[in-house]
């Protein structure tokens, strides 16, 4: 079996399993179980790990240079080693997306668009589930799941109040990842800006390819001057040959 | 009646109603009217309200496709129906600077800057009257309208120094927004920007532009030399013919 | 005497008034003189307004439409009536860095590096000294120098720890230019990497101008493969006729 | 000695003496020596300094016009001079990436993001480091390894919460530095985003360069329409002569 092969294969399973992850994480985040319910959502989730385990594995048996797809996917290890960097993982939901990004058209920046805003969502979702697990009977601010959401937000778009913060290493660890997808959100938002102003500032200049444009008309007109030439050159010679 | 004729007939009508709730909702705020007056305003409020709801029911059935227009416009449907969404309507006034931006030249990056300083003006502005608004008696820090203003400011740009925040469910709604539109804030000031110094530095090197230029006069004297090729071609066959 | 005239004569002495007035205020700020020496200082930053108020008129006058001038200089306006905007007339200062940029070469990226280096640290450093001007003695935490200083550069970089912030009017008014300061600052830096990045990128892949210059030779080929046909042409015709 | 032979001498050597100068201030920082392994890790970081003011003179005595030398290198003489800037010339570990870079391919932007991704990690933990050296027993809120590499996150994404932050002087330099670094590692990542999504909306939209390859085509098609007419009038001018 090769790894394009796996990869078609597991696609929309590992996403199922993502999604049925994202649930059970949620369960026991906002819910909270205990008795028999606590070791079902826990279950769950562990079966959701195993499977993203194996797939890690999989993968790595199948590639054919191992050592470029190990050095390639450090990320992936990391997620399936350390239990912390778990939810990590829901990122892949984005790819969801795709589906979405049929209807919205073939433009690479509405496709953006719907990415950006769809892997914000996830992760300000994600960050806040657990940096709340993590915070959580810490002794510091975040307490309540709309409190975490609140820092969730005001954290990635880089306000950062100081109204809520973690205290927790655990915790830290997740807003160091929500500040860096905070900063990926307001690159992808101002370059993407920056890519239609600059289109539309050319377009409403003199555009180079305009000039071609021109250009290449002035050349197609050229060369059927030459043919026509060409053409009575002919028989400019063959007059001459009958004049002869 | 088609949804176009809707549209021109109600813009300016729809503006002066958001004008008018924009006021009303000052008022309410800022006054803090009691008995006559205060029924007043609020009667106010409500007219608008529905000028707009009926402009969203009207839109939608005329809207040729139904369904695309219904999920193209929903934070339209938003607006209309979350009351705590009301001052985002008022974004539509942004659309009186078409008269600014007639005085402020063709220019696109021109317009781009009189629009985002008129919407940033107006955002602050809103933001501090519904911040306000869901704040005031709730026991945070954000209880004068001067307070108010100043934190939406320190937010629009994500300073976000701390010393004010919002502490309720609809006050953080809000704030959620401004951070929103000050990340859109600054890709907008960056991005144009951007677009200007990539264009003066391509105008200070060798342009492309340039190259095609002189290209392009190259191509019109070598269409000239072929031209007078071709009539001087014509004159030789003519003198050959003549010397037969 | 025409306005181009006026700014030339009055360029360099306004710009030596403006230093003027920034040792003045400095002095007046940082070292709150008393008794005569308070007054001199004093009398130096109203002559030094007076010279700015002159100026301000004298263009109006000589300006050819002067309801035009009026318009674009609403902010011109703004810094000579309010003596809260003052130190924004110290920004003058930054064409001093004209000089420099003559020995910084021609490059227009090194030019904006130039710029902004010397904007921002005139723009920190004016900063301070006004808003510790307004809230010393006001309660708030900004009450030394030192302090000022580092709030102001906590303040344009939007980091905004909150550990000093102003709490008067006039204070908050100059953290808002601050702020825009800020936000301008990072995105010229951001724009002038995007700018070096795009070019480099593209002078590493295939460039659309190596093209254009491969085609200009591949056409200048051409027009030197129709001036000798049109050559060997006359001379066939020539031919032609000595054949005759 | 030329300049150019001395840097590639001093290049490896001072790389080591830098990462050297690394371990003896991570080691003087965080495990804090006493006694004897006091005063030796007191003798590397003198040792490793001493070579850098080396290189600073033997640099200037080398280059070819010193004073132009001396203008274009002011921050390595604060480097060498002010010992609060020490931690700086770790930077020049940076370059230990190159040898990483070789591995990520030659493409501009694989560069530009392992580059950025070292430079932040390296001044996130010197940043960490220089802060705590400098607070430690201030007072202030920063007191812990773990709090100090927290903060100088929180600061370099200009997030700045609050919860920690400089009260010292030199930490408070440290922060500036940090923080400049903060807006530059945000300008970077906006910048290669901006240039990625630039060059993929060209390629999806009809390019310039495609216009101009159809413009090189037609040229070359017309280029064999003139050579072919080219060898057919010779033919003709013989035909002629032939028949005379």
């Amino acid at each position: 079996m090769t790894a394009e092969r796996w990869e078609k294969l597991t696609g929309w399973p590992l996403t199922a399993a993502a999604l049925v992850y994202l649930a059970a994480y949620s369960v026991e985040v906002l819910a909270q179980p205990r008795g028999a319910s606590a070791v079902a959502v826990e279950a769950v989730i562990w079966v959701t790990w195993a499977l993203f385990a194996i797939d890690y594995a999989a993968q790595l048996l199948l590639a054919q240079e191992r050592w470029v797809w190990f050095r390639r996917h450090l990320l992936d290890l990391l997620v399936v080693v350390l239990p912390m960097l778990r939810p990590l993982r829901l990122l892949r939901l984005v790819t969801i997306l795709s589906v979405v990004q049929r209807s919205a058209g073939t433009a690479l920046r509405g496709r953006i668009i719907v990415y950006v805003s769809g892997a914000s969502v996830l992760l300000i979702y994600v960050a806040a589930l657990a940096v709340l697990d993590a915070e959580r009977g810490a002794g510091g601010p975040i307490q309540t799941f709309p409190d975490a959401l609140w820092w969730a937000f005001v954290t990635v778009t880089t306000v950062g109040y100081g109204d809520y913060f973690p205290v927790t290493g655990l915790g830290r660890f997740v807003a160091a990842g929500l500040m860096v997808g905070g900063i990926a959100l307001i690159g992808v938002v101002t370059a993407t800006l920056a890519s239609w102003i600059v289109e539309r500032v050319g377009a409403e200049s003199q555009e180079s390819g305009d000039a071609v444009a021109r250009l290449a008309e002035e050349v197609s007109e050229l060369r059927r001057a030459v043919e026509r030439e060409d053409a009575r050159g002919g028989d400019g010679a063959v007059a001459t040959g009958s004049g002869a």
